[in-house]
């Protein structure tokens, strides 16, 4: 008998964040519903909506009783909860490894974020929303996404993954952005092939079940929009 | 007998990611030996920090044999590993409360650092270094300040502290920045002294202990740096 899945996801998977939330969600075997939210419409800044994502952001997130916002907050959450589903190793196993899952995860957050975020903008977005390109910003952003490389180079030289020998939340909150990225640029992918480990890696990290599924939910068109079941 | 403490943090107090350390560690009670890195002299760049440091910044952190970096990725650690020390509740008792952190200490990282790092940068270290100002910048970063601490004001207005009724990590994690750009700028100050809610929480979350004794460790002179001790 098939259950009603607990958990809803607030957002369209064209979202890196979204699409950040997703990925976990496959990984960690946990069924979801996925709710759109049409930011062309402003969806995303109605009252209704910032009642559960104050920042008018998405994606938002509910499990039962509980709602949470913030992609990596939701994804940690989810390897605590259903720890016992789907990949085991997301979020590691005992105090060392999730330590180490921690500062890459971070890493992304604090240091592969930034640029990246201002490349998908600008490669991938504005192009599409028929906004003018900032080629200063572009230029800004792919100098300190070179930067961070050559760090993930080295260490990936080290271990095949950034937090060891197994694929994690770290490895798995770079997936957004980079798809956009080396989709969207012959120079960024550059940026990426042209560092053999960098390379193995994405190409590793990127054929995963659970991101393939993500990606081709991104390429189909959105379902039309239905109200959320009633909770039991 | 005074037992050796196995935790040592790399880098100077008035850095604000190290203080972001210090004060998690004096919140867990724990012992630790500060190893100052003189960044006039770029020793945060040298190949032996970067063999603990990979991105060439401070803090960096050792607990016997395991070395980490990034502040939030440490503070975790801290309260994962020392989790019977000190405050028990700075990452939550359970799941669901540490699910509530979680999602404030990354709006702290995501929403509230990128506009206050800008401020603490223009308006605190760039006069301090002879750096001219970057007008724009600042507009943009207090604009954006400005609407997070919408956001707080309201959350502040239903619960004592930004995850719930108790001080955590989350509300933590924002004393570096703040205190800098509060006491750097009249105007960045009325942002935080303006809104009652986020007013009543400042002076509480900044007058803890632990963080008077960051700030007395920022204000007093460095030590002569002396080698680590060698561990036991
Ligand atoms: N730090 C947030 C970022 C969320 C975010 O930036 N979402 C974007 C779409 S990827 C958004 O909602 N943008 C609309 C807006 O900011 O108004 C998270 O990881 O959840
Ligand atoms: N995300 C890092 C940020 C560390 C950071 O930016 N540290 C600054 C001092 S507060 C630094 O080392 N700056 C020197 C540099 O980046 O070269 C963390 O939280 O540990």
């Amino acid at each position: 008998m098939a259950t009603v899945p607990s958990v809803t996801v607030y957002g369209p998977p064209m979202s890196t964040a979204v699409s950040r939330v997703l990925a976990c969600l496959l990984e960690k075997d946990v069924d979801f519903h996925l709710l759109p939210v049409d930011m062309s419409k402003r969806q995303h800044k109605s009252p209704d909506f910032l009642k559960i994502q104050p920042f008018g952001q998405v994606p938002a997130f509910q499990d039962s009783d509980l709602t949470l916002f913030e992609s990596r907050a939701i994804c940690r959450y989810v390897c605590d909860k259903y720890s016992e589903r789907g990949n085991k190793r997301l979020l590691g196993l005992g105090l060392l490894e999730r330590a180490s899952i921690e500062q890459w995860l971070e890493a992304e957050s604090q240091s592969f974020n930034p640029p990246s975020s201002t490349l998908v903008f600008q490669l991938a977005f504005a192009p599409r929303m028929k906004l003018k390109q900032d080629p200063k910003a572009i230029d800004q952003a792919e100098a300190k996404l070179s930067d961070v490389l050559d760090v993930y180079e080295r260490r990936l030289g080290e271990s095949r993954f950034l937090a060891g020998e197994e694929f994690t939340l770290a490895d798995l909150s770079h997936l957004p952005n980079t798809q956009y990225v080396v989709d969207a640029s012959e120079k960024v992918r550059g940026l990426f092939f042209g560092r053999e480990n960098v390379r193995r890696w994405w190409e590793e990290i990127s054929s995963r079940p659970s991101w393939v599924k993500v990606v081709e939910m991104q390429r189909s068109p959105p379902p039309p929009t239905t109200p959320p079941p009633k909770s039991a």
